[in-house]
């Protein structure tokens, strides 16, 4: 059976992205998929990125450089336990899920400090391994997300551009970054905007395209896939 | 005398991130401006988007939704004060610096919880003022910060891609969806990787740029600008 990692970020239990989030742990139970859910508001998980995270004596004390303390502390196993139990969810899993509602173009602060904090130097990624060889290769990665704006404003001419333009940092900077294989985003368009009718069939079609996610090639994550 | 709001995210007031956002407060204090700082780390800002952001009772406290009880919130004068008084900084600010290293081709968590929380919708942007005709019009706002990877890393065919591609959803996404008008970006490329007498000079263009900076034009805030 494959592990499913669902990092999650909605303050609601009974928001539309809490049902997204229901649907692929059912779906993926179903098909005897290991799922674990990071919920982070739930967590009441930290976004900040500070000297909090490694236990024990600093290596330059003098001037705190967040990236080096903690690419030491992950080689002498002392980040926080919080980072630790992420770290571990992460190595288990062949899949990670992203499902948030889009804030400001990305991912909600919740989410970014999931990532500033848990895809440490050393454990993520390390020069030169970066990347296509950067060190979570062989796993994948799905951002599920809803947006407040229309299709037509995510659109080249739209007011708001394609929406393949604000995933570049999250999937190629992030994601692609760390090694991690990237598939199809699945994007929910304004569903506070539709009918209830119309938001089952999003629930349905999430729950249809889980069937069959394992058969997915992962994007080319270039330039050309974003920008063309 | 012109007002300037800088948004700060380093941990470490000795880090080169700290030395920018001094040389900013020195030069522009100097030109007469009256310059705040929000210094997110030593303000231990949440960046975590809540119902702790609602003072009082909800709008609908059955379904929790983030962007309608904030905006119905601050309509109220019922936002929590932290977040009022960074919009009464914002309201009273001809310039927004926003000063931090680059996390993950993004701003680092804390910086972003600034932006889920602070731009409200009533404060800045109530459809149709949006864009254009967004509710900070006549500012201005700057992203400076700093980068791991070098300046080759993040040009169209280098590994990174161009850095314009990451500038996307945090100037247009966000300044320029709340109307604020956005001047060319300020980067450091990799100041931990050059020497100090390097560092210096980049610190020294910095106050440079600063001197002339109320002459500027901002940047067409477009996609031709960050993907032609």
């Amino acid at each position: 059976g494959r592990k499913v990692l669902i990092v999650y970020a909605h303050q609601e239990p009974r928001s539309f992205n809490g049902s997204l989030k229901r649907v692929a742990v059912e779906e993926l139970s179903k098909q005897g998929c290991s799922v674990t859910v990071s919920d982070l508001y739930a967590m009441q998980f930290e976004p900040r990125a500070t000297r909090n995270d490694i236990v024990g004596c600093l290596h330059n004390s003098d001037e705190f450089n967040y990236g080096v303390e903690t690419w030491e502390a992950y080689k002498r196993g002392a980040l926080s336990n919080d980072l630790m139990e992420e770290q571990k969810k992460v190595q288990e899993a062949d899949l990670l899920i992203f499902q948030f509602p889009l804030y400001w173009f990305s991912m909600p602060a919740i989410m970014k400090g999931w990532m500033d904090r848990v895809l440490v130097q050393g454990f993520a990624h390390e020069f030169p391994n970066c990347y296509d060889s950067g060190l979570l290769k062989d796993k994948l990665a799905l951002f599920s997300f809803t947006t407040g704006g229309s299709k037509e404003m995510y659109t080249k001419g739209g007011i708001s551009g394609d929406i393949r333009y604000l995933l570049w940092p999250m999937q190629h900077g992030i994601m692609h970054f760390c090694g991690v294989k990237v598939l199809v985003p699945h994007i929910c368009f304004a569903p506070e905007c539709v009918s209830e009718e119309k938001r089952k069939e999003m629930l349905i079609a999430w729950a249809q395209r889980l069937k069959t996610l394992w058969k997915e090639e992962p994007i080319n994550c270039s330039p050309e896939w974003y920008f063309k």
